[in-house]
């Protein structure tokens, strides 16, 4: 029985082959500029997609919360990092957690490595996360007295261990010039590496962001990617160019409730609650909630004319309809979507089918 | 000990008082026009809140999927209404469900009749959906042609229950004038009734958008109503005008991990995948995703100067800080956020905390 004969509600697909390619080609680039590359699960939140990785020679991997890491527990691997600013009310889960398994966290303040370096028994490394213009959290690449002060804290007792600094240039999702980016971030980067790694050889820098990794051929001296979306892509990244619409690995499957042929409209069962509300706007200023494509038995076809959900609420869906779409869609029928932003939409569904009929594991929900 | 000393995480808190109170309010107003109330519990999707519900007279309950529905199964509901155009792929799971409670659904095509009057053994109830101008789904509210195809059908058999008219006026949330939609909602509905009521004695109609519901004084010789947000309100009713800030009952409670005093931002644990990415526009153009409050032991406290997240990612959330949230606010306390679509920030939690610190049911995730 084929994978498409037992949906009867959304359910969200991943393609095993072409997830596959994803992780070995971005490991394959990591082992060309001789990085390490730490993927960040926040995007798959998945075991068995782990394990995939572990095929490409993954050791180590991210995630966004202590919540996270304790769903990655006890699964082999060396080190889980919690790229997020610490959350101090979380530090005796991060103890607890941190007795069987090698963690490390992110701090940008004083405040949270005291509260750290009061409450752990058990070690932790820590990354000193910079912002080199990207505004969203870090300490200001040029602010020596704030990361002084943070390693002070740390050496006050041998429980913080310092491992590097982390910056994650998350405006190459909206700045063009990736280069130019990826040149402030090489430089911030070796810079803090040059002033510090007399008082600490083993430091390390590492930087994440899916557009920059992919498309980036310099990375000068930075040691270690820790990109995430890549592992699925999705139509944001096929808009920023870090991929092909060929290499989005997930697609929302939907049935279709509904056809209006004088509006060139298509009604599936999909909405706000399975794929998010991400969105990227069409040249004609119209919004795009998700690319559709074809189901097929083993993998899904990219029609060669063009529609997309041009509208969602909460459970409904409305498909901006190509002529050949609607010649040949039927009421009862499944289709794809190719989703915005991947991480959102694993997030909201909690589960995969594999086109082999498999359930594949996604981690709980937010709470 | 305090709900707040439990804290440690994104959790979502409901206050009890203030939801109780609008139940109660939309409760009262339905009575006060003679009209039966229908909560839509796609916004709570909580058994315990439907207890609530049920003590200010409320019998009858509305969902958006099957699914939903199923949540909502054997909890003493006298009907539950999935408010969705009729998924055909789950003809076999609502046959099933209709053994045991009394269901029903909407129809807006032929096909999706057919495909339920050939596979249901149990009897469901159906209304029609009309569309009256908002354009998302219905049948479009002159086509009777296609009102007496789906009638027909019905007819064949004894299983699909007419029940009547459902109109969705979706547009008040983006059209100011909701007294000209009210009137084009009562007109269309009215004239259905006259037209069908003498082969359909029993027929009823239905409508329900909480900003229509929560501000309309006239809704004509309309039989029930069925708003959904108002049991939660928040900050999109709030600029619609359907309800003040002291109305919202749910807040997502984010720990406090930085400040950044030299650009009066707060970094907090809170973002995409607990509030969903609903957003408000503020005066001067920059997005608002969520109104800062004050946590207090029995309740939450308006600031009398405003601050707001201003961005999120899929975890992080920056507050635009007022002076006074400045020279309070220390890493490690936690704040409130009042959410801009409580629907999907409920739905993206998954369960509630009440300030007596109990926790409150959710139905599972969207697969």
């Amino acid at each position: 029985m084929s994978y498409l004969k037992q949906i009867t509600s959304p359910t969200l697909l991943i393609n095993e082959d072409i997830c596959r390619n994803n992780l070995k080609k971005m490991a394959d680039k990591a082992k060309r500029h001789g990085m390490k590359l730490v993927p960040h699960f926040k995007t798959a939140q998945s075991h068995e997609i782990g394990k995939w990785a572990k095929d490409y020679g993954i050791t180590e991997i991210t995630v966004s919360s202590i919540k996270m890491a304790e769903y990655f527990c006890g699964q082999g691997w060396d080190n889980i990092h919690i790229a997020f600013p610490f959350n101090p009310l979380e530090a005796e889960k991060l103890n607890a957690l941190a007795k069987n398994q090698r963690l490390s966290v992110q701090l940008i303040n004083v405040a949270v490595a005291q509260e750290l370096n009061e409450t752990l028994e058990n070690p932790v490394g820590f990354f000193i996360e910079i912002d080199a213009g990207y505004g969203r959290t870090g300490v200001e690449v040029s602010d020596f007295g704030l990361m002084e002060a943070i390693l002070r804290t740390a050496k006050k007792r041998d429980v913080l261990q310092f491992k590097g600094f982390y910056l994650h240039a998350g405006h190459t999702y909206y700045e063009p010039d990736k280069a130019r980016i990826y040149a402030q971030t090489r430089a911030a980067l070796s810079m803090l590496k040059n002033k510090y790694r007399t008082e600490y050889p083993e430091l390390v820098t590492r930087t994440g962001d899916t557009p920059g990794c992919a498309v980036i051929d310099n990375f000068g001296d930075i040691d270690e990617m820790g990109p995430g979306n890549f592992v699925f892509y999705d139509m944001m990244q096929v808009n920023l160019g870090s991929c092909k619409v060929e290499d989005v690995a997930v697609a929302l499957a939907v049935p279709v409730v509904d056809i209006k042929k004088d509006r060139k409209e298509i009604l599936v069962h999909g909405g706000g609650v399975h794929l998010a509300k991400d969105v990227l706007i069409e040249p004609d200023g119209g919004k795009n909630f998700g690319e559709v494509v074809w189901l097929h038995e083993n993998d899904w076809e990219i029609p060669l004319q063009r529609s997309f959900l041009k509208s969602i609420s909460q459970e409904h869906g409305i498909i901006k309809a190509s002529d050949d779409l609607l010649a040949r869609v039927k009421v009862g029928d499944v289709l794809g979507i190719l989703p915005i932003h991947s991480c959102m939409t694993a997030d909201c569904m909690g589960r995969y089918l594999s086109l082999k009929r498999e359930w594949i594991d996604h981690a709980e929900q937010a709470y």
